[in-house]
């Protein structure tokens, strides 16, 4: 089926109508107007049994996908975190489907495995990441693409609990695993995403919640404390995990005072960092990094932020020994005869990850690197932020709203003075116009609206034509006689 | 940077560029020749400050990457298992990429977790799946896509954990998580893959490996006994994975008779059927899946062997409480309005897995459904057997050889009648030569050539070559003074 020289014409005209799309996402209505299931009864309940006309799979696209799409890349996008895309990362992933080589060894596709090693180097430099998590310095650590963020901080636990099982046993030669397993407590911030929990669970052991200060990032002293009361009991601490840029509202744990004691009292820190991490390839954010030197491992998503396409969450462990040897396992039919070599060793990423195949996702980050410079990166980044301020501007200027807490990158936490109803209703009410898309965070106890810059193509007139709309069904909010 | 018209230029040249390579792969050494370490000294060592110029970017596609790739879809690759490539799975991964929306609830487009259910459910019917693995019959049950088949074991080994944890803790009250946690234990065939023992590994718990019969499989005996004396032991027996289609031999484990032994010992079973899963959608190699009815989940890749480019791999549950429970974790910036309806609760597919995120795979999966139609994909699966077939033909014919495990599929062992030793010097002579590319495995402690039809471009003359090839190389091999 579909011969080539079909392929070099539809693949054409699938260009036209990804760029169609593109440029005229905003006429959409940025959420979709379904009811649960509304698709199944748009197509029929079998596959055929016949090939069908190419005309006929293009017409459902507009008929049966597009009334249930919700416009991540429309100006009017501003829920969740951004999600990245950009016209360099579309190509890259087209050449990465054509080459279709599953990076699982070096010798699977060796340029599948060093250009990942090396786009992670080029990219640790412009975060200005220690050496010590650099490969090509010849260091101890160095970087993997993870699919997302929740894998990274699985694989950083995982190999935390493995050095501690090990360290434990070590001194206790009487401890089975599961004795160990019982004993170790990890902890987070109550801030942070539910995959750090979700973690936990699937690795089999407790995770405490360390209670924020009140601009919602962790402190040494709470984190000091319940680590005391914890080895008094005879509990084992052994992993912290920070987060710089929390999904509610962009909180950044002090890393620089909680890496110290993470240290000192042989605590695995891992650092994630997946909305903000981007920015920090700005010197003005490259603070909030500070403190990066104490962690085993750090983790964002150039997938959110850095205008590479999902998936590609970039990872970087101090000691590639401490991942690698959880998990290492190689059968005959993984080997290859350069295995040995004291260079491609450290290059077969599949231990460093849960799965074992793996796209070439390095290609995207290299044709954006390279399609954008440093600066371009950097622009993007410092207009999404100017742009959250732009709308924080426009929220401080109203006395019925308030801002819920500092606006740093590119979110403004905001809500209406008064009560949580009244801003869940207020949230229905722009949800069910569809012209705007924002989701909500509880902070402190009270239900907050979350406003993310999100698309590449968001403009200053788009936030004030946003703000506009808000304030519009809040006065029509207001006027109802239930107020 | 790269303005609207510009990807339209550069996306048409990039679909050329595509069609290209395809074309003339075969032109292509299948292996490259290069060494590890071999990409670093060809690029930068640092991103570039300012854009580089599209034409530099790709041509250094020709300079840098195509010399380091392993050319999966070769006529002439016939390593590991096949990767699954089509030009109506690239068409629909270009509208995935254009979309961009990250699946992780309902909310966050409706269509991609809609589509992604009926699609498994399309797929589950070409199966001939038991309905209460249709979600579309109202039954208990229903599918999800996985990134990877090592994903979907590990999700099918933490549920079974979940389930067993409550299970024996409603009868031993006074038993801790980690006391049952120790107590566990798990069970796969020696000839399971890799991930498997590696989901164990992550899951905390112990894996016992089931001995094979002389065939590769395991049978019901072996397993039986192992359980009764791991019970007699004090353990608690709670999860086995069953093989269809091991990796060394594509052997099949026979679950008509274990999955009612795991049935009766409240065993999860769990099938993985990675590579050979896409051939049930055959009639005559669909016995090969009876006794799935016994079994709690079962996964395939259609990103394997079903034309669906990497990664898609297909997971159903009989029962998706058994799945969510373990993991249901809803911060309400997850929450929509549609959460509680009956329909959308079980649409929320990342309770399912362990990313958050999600592309939109299903498109994949409907675009090549649909084009090529259910007779299409069987049509290309019986001519990869049929050009196995003709393989192992050509092999029986020369006495020099011996065939080392039944064909079933489209993967033959076979070897130098011989030692080990002749046969890795064989091998790395074919491998040296880099015009065919294979991989070893080990069956009963001999060395073993893989010979797996692979790409969808491969017909029966270059099966001829490759024999051609291999041949030369034997008498060249058997020439030399030392044999």
């Amino acid at each position: 089926w579909m011969v080539k020289a079909e392929f070099r014409r539809r693949g054409k005209e699938m260009v036209d109508y990804v760029a169609d799309y593109l440029e005229n996402i905003e006429k959409r209505l940025v959420y979709p107007d379904v009811e649960p299931g509304y698709l199944r009864s748009l197509i029929p309940t079998e596959a055929p049994l016949e090939p069908e006309s190419y005309e006929d799979v293009i017409k459902d696209v507009e008929r049966v996908i597009m009334p249930g799409i919700t416009h991540w890349h429309s100006p009017y996008f501003f829920a969740y975190f951004s999600a990245a895309s950009s016209y360099p990362a579309m190509l890259a992933d087209m050449l990465c489907g054509a080459l279709g080589c599953i990076g699982f060894s070096w010798a699977a596709s060796p340029a599948c495995t060093e250009l990942e090693t090396v786009m992670l180097d080029w990219l640790g430099k412009m975060l200005q990441l220690p050496e010590c998590f650099i490969a090509g310095t010849h260091g101890s650590g160095g970087g993997v693409i993870q699919g997302t963020a929740s894998e990274a901080t699985l694989m950083s636990l995982l190999a935390a609990r493995c050095k501690a099982i090990r360290r434990v046993q070590a001194t206790n030669s009487n401890y089975s695993e599961s004795d160990v397993l019982g004993k170790l407590v990890a902890y987070t911030s109550e801030q942070a995403h539910s995959s750090v929990e979700r973690a936990a669970l699937i690795g089999g052991v407790m995770m405490k919640q360390v209670p924020a200060d009140n601009s919602y990032a962790v402190r040494v002293d709470m984190l000091k404390k319940m680590m005391e009361e914890d080895k008094a009991a005879g509990l084992i601490p052994f992993y912290f995990c920070a987060t710089l840029g929390t999904t509610p509202s962009c909180a950044f744990d002090r890393i620089v005072e909680l890496g110290p004691l993470c240290n000192e009292e042989n605590i695995w820190m891992h650092i994630d960092a997946a909305y903000a991490g981007s920015a920090f390839i700005c010197p003005e954010f490259r603070p909030l990094l500070n403190g990066v030197e104490f962690a085993d491992s750090f983790n964002f998503n150039p997938h959110k932020w850095l205008l590479v396409n999902f998936d590609c969450s970039a990872m970087w462990v101090k000691k590639r020994t401490d991942i690698i040897g959880a998990f290492k396992m190689e059968p005959l039919y993984l080997k290859h005869e350069n295995q040995e070599s004291g260079r491609s060793i450290t290059f077969t990423h599949t231990h460093w990850q849960i799965p074992l195949g793996r796209r070439f996702r390095s290609l995207k980050l290299w044709f954006v690197f390279r399609l954008y410079g440093l600066q371009g990166l950097q622009a993007h980044i410092r207009k999404q932020v100017a742009l959250a301020k732009v709308f924080e501007s426009l929220v401080r200027a109203d006395k019925r709203f308030e801002i819920c807490a500092e606006v740093i990158m590119g979110l403004v936490c905001f809500r209406l003075k008064g009560s949580n109803e009244l801003n869940q209703n207020l949230l229905k009410r722009i949800t069910d116009s569809r012209e705007i898309h924002l989701v909500p965070c509880q902070l402190s106890g009270r239900f907050v609206l979350r406003f993310a810059i999100c698309a590449r193509t968001t403009e200053s007139s788009h936030i004030q034509q946003a703000w506009r709309h808000i304030t519009q069904l809040t006065f029509e909010l207001l006027q109802e006689p239930s107020h």
